[in-house]
């Protein structure tokens, strides 16, 4: 790679650290303290690391990982959007687009079109690697809001639907993660933290 | 994978979430605001991502990315050492091996050693994929320093000599950005913001 490269890499670096200014509406576990996109993204990735053992298919876990770090760089020019929200649909809005071609578009061409074409394909939902991923992006709040009395549920009085259909896409990535979260989901509801 | 693997893996998932905890001394950039280790290992594992082609070696990029998103997990039970501290050396410490097996030993026992191991090459700076890592977890607090107008040096009264040797292992995992993190070390002293 040529120098001038370099100072283009180092501007993409310099850019995504506003990555960690995006507050997200689900709380860290056990928690008051909301959690930002990029401490988000470093959970969901080692999460991926962890748990790709457990994929319906066996996965390129270096695609997963780099699909997980970037998957909500958008979000510095978009903002945040809650899945549960009635209002803003999260998927690929024109504002996404534009920030993602924004954003990568700081990078050397070649390489911007790369990380480009890993973020379409996560949000495209097509391929073995992209359902993994989300299988981690909805399985951490899952997680988080079982450990914090309810969370986001409780907090914007999300129900048992939509809580089920928004995390059964989980076992599209993997059966055994799904099994193990609809159990979670259930257990909310006998737990009186998930209303149905 | 067994479903008991998943319920252990679980328990690692969330008690590594105490990493968005640890508050390092470096802040984020053009900011007063300091990071948190979660973050910082989720940027250096993006940083590695698009950096990687000026490595001096090719690297295996995905164990790169697994070493920089665990580096710092020991930090939960050990606390973060400040790189420039005179009384405690960051290195190794028996601390952070107790920390290593307590957190990594949570999970099932054949990807515990597995993570342990990538911690200890981490550690140990003798591969190549050690080295790059390295140097990318020295390169991002250098540009945050230079774009908080001398930052932890700054505060703690860090000179040119011990920036300069701490810095210059950047160049066993890239030349080619070990010759731009110099000229940057070297611009801060004619900037004023760093002594020398
Ligand atoms: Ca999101």
């Amino acid at each position: 790679m040529e120098s001038t490269d370099l100072f283009r890499q180092i501007e993409f670096i310099k850019e995504v650290d506003k990555l960690k200014y995006i507050v997200r509406k689900t709380k860290l576990f056990n928690s008051d303290r909301n959690e930002n996109d990029a401490e988000h993204s470093w959970h969901l990735a080692l999460m991926a690391i962890v748990l790709a053992g457990h994929a319906n298919v066996p996965v390129d876990l270096l695609k997963v990982v780099k699909m997980l770090l970037i998957h909500d760089i958008v979000e510095i020019d978009a903002g945040d959007t809650f899945i549960y929200d009635t209002q803003k649909s999260h998927d690929n809005t024109a504002e996404e687009r534009a920030a993602a071609n924004r954003i990568f578009g700081l990078l050397p061409e070649a390489q911007a079109a790369e990380l480009m074409a890993v973020w379409e394909e996560f949000e495209a939902q097509q391929t073995n690697e992209a359902k993994f991923a989300r299988a981690m992006d909805r399985l951490e709040p899952l997680l988080q809001n079982t450990s914090n009395n309810g969370g986001t549920w409780a907090e914007f009085g999300v129900t048992y639907e939509k809580v089920y259909t928004k995390k059964q896409v989980i076992q599209q990535g993997s059966a055994t993660i799904w099994q193990y979260a609809e159990q979670l989901i259930n257990e909310s509801v006998d737990r009186g933290i998930l209303e149905r």
